[in-house]
């Protein structure tokens, strides 16, 4: 009975417990990454103060922000006081200002929460979302980029990716390119949302929106010329084989080139470039080098961002797996002082989306609630099956028991929904004997074991007698295997 | 700089990287405990429609909702069409009645998280706060109290407590004593308000009380002859030793014979009675027994229970670790249809205020965030040190690398600010033999290693080569080490 009563809220989802285990699963993997990084957890509430939120996401975000009542006899003015957290960057910038004192001089944490947008819901799309963020704070140097790409990218293969491409570009060498080429500053913002399409709406597509939104002639060809060349394709997905490789770093190295010539002088645009070209070197040493393209039209967005800026993507995925990039500004709004800061947020939905659909779920991940169950014979034999329950479960395995005395083909049936793949019985005659029968419910074979050997069989029946580390298993990545 | 600008909500906070170690070991315990009692986990959304929550606690519920303004043009009609989850009950209650088809026979999950409640901030009283829920669904079975009774048990001994108290009780006895001493049912509601206050007020407060709310002097006194005699000390906490345990089972056999001289053949009652002996014999084939003490006043609210009531108490601790109870009319509130259903919520604040008061968390709980650190000899060796920080990395060890070539007193400054036990420097003169030097930022020795031995010299150094396996250990329970 789906009714309007029991659905959930709209854009938001109950997670069943197969689900639940994916996402844990997940979670697990990325969690495991991050703290080979030295990165350290860090929770916030769900809900903060609402200036707290209010004006850090543009006019856009403040209308998707939810916010929250006054409670008691203000409730009836219709004001809110709270809001529900809407990123975990901005709650990450005020504990760096409350907690100053307390944190180490570079602040390495991960944040893996929920999330909530008002936006309107559509497929993949929802109200209520996880993000795994993690951020760097305390240090300009561009080590820190180089660390979170390598992190996300070993996240990202410890999953069984293998197909993502890192595209890199820096807020500050697209003011150089767009002042080079002659755009005013003020129309900056204007140009960048036009570059943004290049792919998609192609060379004239970008040159008209230029047009419409007032880039005189002279810039719109300059910008076209530089961006629109064979050489730039916007995507470029991969499997890094060494031929691959290659060309990737041939490349980088061409458009390197190209900014340089093209930016020259403009003092922020090279040092921006300079960014770019060590970001590039010191992911040589960890390997991530091979996955990463320079891509000149990335503009990610407009708001908090100063330095570098990251964003993986996959073939299959419109959108990305994740995005970041470095935002030495926004801590200041808390403290009053800058303090720097990188980081990078993997999108937990996307990337579940994309391993359903390419079925990359280790199998034994969304496994059996239990490993065996215990049936009840009849009304006197209750104790006798929670005390073999008991102790089959002081031995470490999972061990569902039936609730009541009921029909053994019940029992079964039960235990076969579940997915459960041995059923212990302790009938009468078992019970005389001293023993217990053991039911394979793929097979449907049955065999009788003693009592007090029945821990051992189980394990001999490919049920290891499982320890608390082998249950923990679950949210290793596959590298670890 | 602590400003109100940078605090969290008010009754909400900020956890930290070793608060958010803490809290992650007690729910991997309590996660890993249950799984091992067949459960599954389930996660339903932080907002919910506010029809489902309205009206499910109570008036004084109500209030302590926390609504959600509608969203863009309706913000301004200042009403709520979505509020913060209040409990995990009635989401769990939505979900059985929404998934009814996908769900089996008996439904048996776990949920722990978050729930927002707009109380009055106080010591242990937070607006934010997780609770650790367990519940059966589909059996009206004794066996159901007696196994959420163990899991909980087992969750608490695996987290280290010894000295905690179960007290159970039954709606329905407490309805066939009010009958039986002649409370009229429209005041039993008062008479159990009062009689709760039995420990803290004594025998003349709690008849003061019940007077005050209109309990006639004949029914006073043959509640308070039965409640204030000496044999019935409300809280009883102890060391489970042999003898105690004798005492309390002798004390809960004559506690039942007293309910059944008093309960007489009042129906409901008796048949309440009954379900409190089956629950004490079953809870004695999993050892839970040794804990359990009936206890007549235990009234836990009066919202939806209708069967079991049970409490977990330890002594330091004014409010229970846990408690639960049946509610086998909840889900016909969304289904339409009753749908039997017990189950038991761990308090997490609670323990960890426990566990922290006590140190009963183990010592690796809240680790270094890393078991090396890298340092950055200058600027030319930075690719050589990030090349390192990725081998070790690979070898499943946590290693944070310093962001910047620095002095190297202030990079060992660092490392011991944040409790790094090993510190590797690749200097030039290291560099030129081919060896890097391991620091034991402890005892201060440094020594020269092979680079190509590095793995083998920091495991050699007490610092295992994790395995992801072993890095996940830290969920574990004591009793499993």
């Amino acid at each position: 009975m789906s009714s309007a009563k029991t659905q959930p809220a709209r854009g938001m989802r109950d997670f069943l417990p197969a689900d639940v285990r994916k996402r844990e699963y997940v979670i697990g993997v990325i969690k495991q990454v991050y703290e080979r990084y030295g990165f350290e957890p860090l929770e916030t509430p769900a809900v903060e103060n609402i200036e707290t939120l209010m004006g850090k996401y543009g006019e856009e975000g403040n209308q998707l922000i939810f916010k929250i009542l006054k409670r008691g006899e203000h409730e009836k003015t219709g004001e809110a006081d709270l809001a529900l957290r809407y990123d975990l960057t901005v709650p990450l910038a005020r504990v760096v200002a409350q907690y100053q004192n307390e944190l180490p001089k570079f602040f390495k944490r991960y944040q893996i929460q929920p999330v909530w947008r008002a936006d309107r819901p559509a497929r993949g799309r929802f109200r209520e979302f996880y993000q795994c963020d993690v951020d760097v704070l305390g240090s300009k140097s561009m080590v820190v980029e180089a660390e979170l790409i390598a992190a996300a990218s070993d996240a990202l293969v410890a999953l069984g990716f293998n197909d993502f491409v890192i595209r890199i570009n820096h807020r500050q060498v697209l003011t150089g390119i767009l002042d080079q080429a002659g755009v005013e500053r003020a129309k900056h913002d204007d140009a960048l949302i036009a570059l943004d399409k290049l792919e998609k709406v192609g060379s004239r597509g970008v040159d008209n929106e230029l047009e419409a939104r007032g880039i005189n002639y002279g810039a719109r060809q300059r910008l076209l010329d530089f961006f629109a060349v064979k050489s730039v394709e916007r995507a470029m997905h991969f499997l890094p084989d060494e031929r691959v490789v290659k060309e990737i770093e041939a490349f980088n190295e061409v458009m390197l080139g190209r900014l340089v010539e093209f930016i020259g002088a403009h003092e922020i645009g090279a040092s921006g470039v300079d960014d770019l070209r060590q970001v590039l070197q010191f992911a040589k040493a960890s390997g991530a080098d091979r996955r990463i393209k320079l891509d000149p039209t990335l503009a990610r967005g407009l708001a908090y961002y100063t330095g570098v800026i990251i964003e993986i993507n996959v073939n299959d995925l419109p959108g990305s797996l994740g995005g970041g990039g470095r935002y030495d500004n926004l801590v200041g709004m808390f403290l009053g002082k800058d303090v720097p800061a990188c980081g990078f947020s993997l999108g937990l939905e996307r990337i579940i989306v994309v391993m359903s659909e390419r079925n990359m779920f280790p199998a034994d991940v969304v496994s059996a609630p239990a490993d065996v169950m215990v049936t009840i014979w009849n009304e006197d034999s209750v104790g006798e099956s929670i005390a073999l329950a008991s102790e089959l479960r002081s031995k470490g395995l999972r061990v569902d028991l039936y609730p009541e005395a009921d029909k053994l083909a019940k029992q079964f049936k039960y235990a076969s929904s579940r997915g459960i793949p041995f059923v212990v019985i302790v009938g009468d005659d078992e019970r005389a004997l001293d023993q217990v029968a053991i039911k394979n419910m793929q097979s449907g074979e049955q065999r009788l074991v003693d009592r007090a050997g029945l821990g051992t069989a189980l394990s001999d029946l490919g049920l290891r007698v499982r320890t608390g580390e082998l249950r923990r298993n679950k949210g290793m990545g596959k590298d670890d295997r």
